[in-house]
């Protein structure tokens, strides 16, 4: 058995321990097993999960290093995937009621990636029913609990719903999530942990049950953003030769030489409670240690949002997908899902070209959004994760459904990268993200911007603590 | 324990066994281990050699099967590694008498892809002391032991005299050399197996003792074309997504739909014994095949033989890097090697300039030779391996002592990539290899054709059968 203070350390110190021989990826594991065996009745993050074949992985692992092998980062590392990913021996269901055709479980890049180092991936974490949805519900396998509230079952964020839960039930070090709207920065805030959405197309989405081609990426979820950087720099292949050399040249930017902006007032509208007062907390905290605070207005990214907000932007894309790939969907999926995708299913290909159009000159303009900052900061979401009532959001009928999706998918629209990390808890208790925005491609950026503010306001666990569910401290 | 006949099969056949759980690495390993407790002593083709390590390696793969990894296609296969060559656990001596700085142990991208796919490297094969000799001799060690006479010590060929005894001895399945003048052909000519040299700069050489840098080139020896074909695929970087689709692709050409060129007569003159006799019968036996078969002289190989071979290429780059990198190395070296360096240390630098210009030159002309041929066919080696009196091979006096390297060493100098295969015994009884010759970064190519031609005269074992001192059936 491992201890807790082993596995709570950061990434590069458990990899480290690994190395020394001071733990072995078995006892990590099972440690993590273990974990899943205490909490997952209540937290409920994995769809699939099959702890012998992650014994074996984790077998694998250590016997790799005693016969001189280090394949990387992630050697021996446990790591949870989100349900839409083809993983060999977990069936992928994309959150639907059954699973889908045998080639979603063919490896992708990502995943081919991780395995190639050695990561112990132990299981499938649920998502929303086709990633469609940003609160985490879902009516054929639940939504995982959110650990911060103990009494009320309150959506974990989506559509990577069992990722944040997972890293909190420390049954995986790391989680896979994907990001099309949000999907990865949504359960990163409403779980209190770090959430990477990369630029399109930085990372294949190839192997990845698709939401919107042009926007889907994949991305990871961790306990801190050190760890972020930790996966990023073992993921990312600019930087195969030296994934630790990345690492630490990230972690050389100080707060005091990086220019933050305020992000456009469109961010800040209606935000729920208090959390606009926590977030920009934090940012007074960032300029007393020195960072350089500007506006930074955005009018691409209003005019994008009075489209986005009032559904222009149906997702026919998905509707297409399920038409050809899922018999029957239409009998089987979430009847929300459905009225929505039929709703936005009468627009006509011009309207979709020009919307297209639009967008693309839209990207194109945004990108004078950074000429004079680094990296531009808002909440990440503007609601507080929702109590779920017979497993639906309980959510304010005045505002329209994609309120937990309207911070996060300016990124995706405007082909940025961004990043969510925890600065404080709401006044219900529950987890506030702050959002940083970067230029698409410039996550060596982003991630070093990150990394100076996280030295200012403490990692995730010594920001906000551990959630009420778990005694669980990350340091 | 495994039978012969599991691990005499070719490479994609053992591999897939290995994934049917038909074998265990573990237990090819053990066989490997085990021929070379039976016949090491005679044909000594390692200098290092580290059996508990080489175990733990396979064990590893093994358990990386069983826990869901299957990280390419030399997982599991028991490979030899020149001693050039960083390996972690085996020091580096270069084939000089003591080992080189720790720095020479670090591992380089060729042992590192080795590495990520699992591949079990078994030990490190003799070179010729720092790479510098075309027979296999060393005074060090001694010479491994060439396995086609049984009773006089004929030289293996070089430099990298263990890597084709290896192949024979049974430890291992491939073999890696390094060819800067001919060091993996000439070896696999002698011994009866397949050399591959590649363009330079297709496989890096960095982490591998430098003979001449701007020639080096790692390269597989194989039991056949269409194993030495998979080497390839598995570890050229162009081909990761889908070596076998590769595999399958180059398998697919047929002998009549080739152009082979006849090489200049250059290759031809002073071939001793009856050499050119069995590689122009060879060469008869694919024209009847359908082979369409042509004339393709080469002024520039002509041109530059005339140079090399009176002694006017003289290897500065390795006196300088004796003189920077190995203390003390004239009073350890082979008197004849520190002679032969010290005869070209009075080179002048304009003498050099006009030389690599004169190369530059040439190189760039001679791609006209593959104008109207696919590949050059030559043979490999002008000599029969000469017998061994006190560890030094006795040659003509007459002969320059680079007539070994001769018929390769335009290759090197040319910018080419060859390909060396067995296609007959000499007088002697001993190997004949031909040489297939093709542009640089024609790689594909080369293999596709010497596929078809193997095709036609049989895998290396069908054709010259198995040494006198081994029993070893390759299939």
């Amino acid at each position: 058995m491992v201890s807790d203070d082993i596995l709570d350390k950061p990434l590069a110190e458990i990899a480290e321990v690994l190395r020394s021989g001071g733990t072995t990826s078995e006892a990590l594991t099972e440690y993590a097993i273990g974990r899943h065996e205490k909490y997952g009745e209540k937290l409920n993050p994995y769809l699939t999960w099959n702890p012998e074949l992650t014994r074996e992985a984790a077998i694998a692992a250590d016997a790799c290093f005693a016969g001189g092998y280090d394949l990387g980062p992630l050697q021996g590392l446990p790591i949870s995937i989100k349900d839409l990913y083809g993983v060999e021996g977990f069936p992928t269901y994309g959150g639907s009621a059954k699973p889908m055709a045998d080639k979603w479980e063919k490896e992708g890049p990502v995943v081919k990636r991780i395995k190639s180092q050695l990561g112990v991936i132990t299981g499938k974490t649920h998502t929303v029913e086709f990633a469609a949805g940003g609160i985490g519900d879902n009516i054929h396998w639940g939504a995982p609990w959110n650990p911060w509230d103990a009494h009320n079952h309150r959506g974990p964020g989506g559509s990577s719903s069992g990722a944040g839960v997972s890293l909190w039930e420390g049954s995986a070090v790391a989680a896979f999530g994907t990001d099309t709207m949000g999907s990865v920065r949504i359960p990163a805030s409403m779980t209190g942990v770090v959430g990477l959405k990369l630029t399109f197309g930085r990372w294949s989405a190839e192997g990845i049950v698709p939401l919107r081609r042009s926007q889907d990426t994949p991305g990871p979820l961790a306990r801190s953003v050190v760890d972020a950087a930790y996966i990023f720099a073992a993921m990312d292949s600019r930087h195969d030769t030296a994934p630790l050399s990345l690492l630490e040249n990230l972690g050389r930017a100080a707060i005091d030489e990086v220019t933050l902006g305020i992000a456009d007032p469109c961010f800040w509208e209606d935000c729920a409670l208090n959390i606009s007062d926590v977030v920009e907390r934090a940012i007074s905290e960032l300029k007393n240690a020195g960072a350089k605070i500007v506006d930074a207005p955005s009018s691409e990214t209003a005019a994008l949002l009075s489209v986005v907000m009032q559904g222009g932007m149906p997702n026919n894309e998905l509707l297409a997908f399920l038409d050809r790939e899922v018999p029957n969907w239409r009998e089987q999926v979430d009847p929300g899902l459905k009225s929505r995708l039929e709703m936005g299913s009468g627009q006509k290909s011009v309207d979709y070209l020009k919307l297209e159009r639009w967008l693309s000159e839209l990207r194109r303009q945004s990108r004078s959004n950074f000429d004079n900052v680094d990296v531009i900061l808002a909440p990440t979401v503007p609601i507080s994760p929702p109590v779920l009532a017979d497993g639906k959001p309980v959510l304010d009928p005045d505002v329209p459904h994609v309120i937990g999706a309207r911070n996060t998918c300016p990124a995706n629209f405007l082909g940025q990268c961004a990043i969510s990390m925890p600065v404080g808890l709401d006044s219900d208790g529950m987890p506030v993200g702050l959002q940083l925005i970067a230029l698409g491609g410039e996550e060596e950026k982003l991630l070093a911007c990150a990394m100076a503010v996280e030295k200012v306001i403490g990692s995730a666990a010594q920001r906000i603590g551990s959630p009420p569910v778990v005694a669980y401290q990350v340091r």
